[in-house]
């Protein structure tokens, strides 16, 4: 998983089947310094997260099983809003 | 997820069978700021996207759950056609 | 999916079962201009395809979908052999 | 796999059914003399590693397979506590 | 599929039920040339791949296939030995 920040959003009227009332959100990446990393992704939100919120996402096929159906065409997903993280310095 | 602008076509008569009757498009990954990501790549298309419009592509295995089959070698997908996008400057 | 070019040979006499009978090449992944892309990769290859082809490449776990057995450990397959590509300059 | 150290914690109350009760640690992936590789990733864990320890690492779909319900949205896992590595100078 | 040299083992004690009895072994990925691709990575071996043998690595979820119950969490998996290369030089 990847920490990030919730930038934005993107809509599509005309989607594939099963993606219906699945929120689509960008995420920017970042390392655990706030660093930018890649160019934003955009990953589907089933928790609520919001502009702003710091996230982790899941990406790859594993996304799909936070999906109930898990047969959806998903490969990124946010699975939790970030309280805090508590990272060494080395 | 990401999007991209779908930019030209790809044509292969000798082809795996389960792929027959699949579109396949040449699409442009881009970030939010619409500057290219990458080389082209090929995602398939049961949408009915076109030449110049702006779609969300699924790639990895998840891709295969855009095809009703889900049996076949494919990994990249168009998912949607993007009406528009709305991202905070940072 | 990627486009590349055939561009050698590779046997393996001890391997995975499973394995056997299946045809290995390298593939150099292009841009559409012809331009390679990272080092050659090792396509499986069930349709017949020679030095020199252009050919779409499915990688990742998808691969396994152009095997009839799926359950090969088989990362990357020649799906088809391009006929031609149509890709609008920007 | 990938070897790395465990660098830091990441707590999220609000998260996606199914997560609950699985810990996730920051990890430096590393090559086999120290050296970091790209910035850190979470990765859940169920043996016990702490800040510090060099562990062995799973990425993509087939970390869920190290959860007993393989039905969650996870990405990446710690699969053991390395003891030592052994690489041959070349 | 990749090719690659086998330079080192990496032992560990502590580890995920189901990975027992499995030896992982660092391959360090390299190009048609000899020249080496990224940071070494680990690969569980089966078929008893030794040091400085060139071997053929699948990636990713797909080389849970090479193991017999496929439900492990190995993401690279050594799939053969090479006997020989033959790569056109272009």
């Amino acid at each position: 998983m990847r920490i990030g920040t919730v930038i934005g959003n993107v809509w599509a009227t005309r989607k594939e089947d099963g993606l219906t009332g699945l929120k689509f959100l960008f995420v920017q990446l970042e390392d655990t310094g706030g660093k930018p990393i890649d160019a934003p992704l955009i990953a589907a939100d089933r928790i609520g997260a919001g502009i702003g919120d710091t996230v982790m996402v899941t990406m790859g096929s594993a996304a799909r099983f936070a999906i109930p159906e898990q047969d959806v065409p998903v490969d990124a997903v946010i699975i939790g809003i970030v309280d805090s993280i508590d990272v060494e310095s080395r």
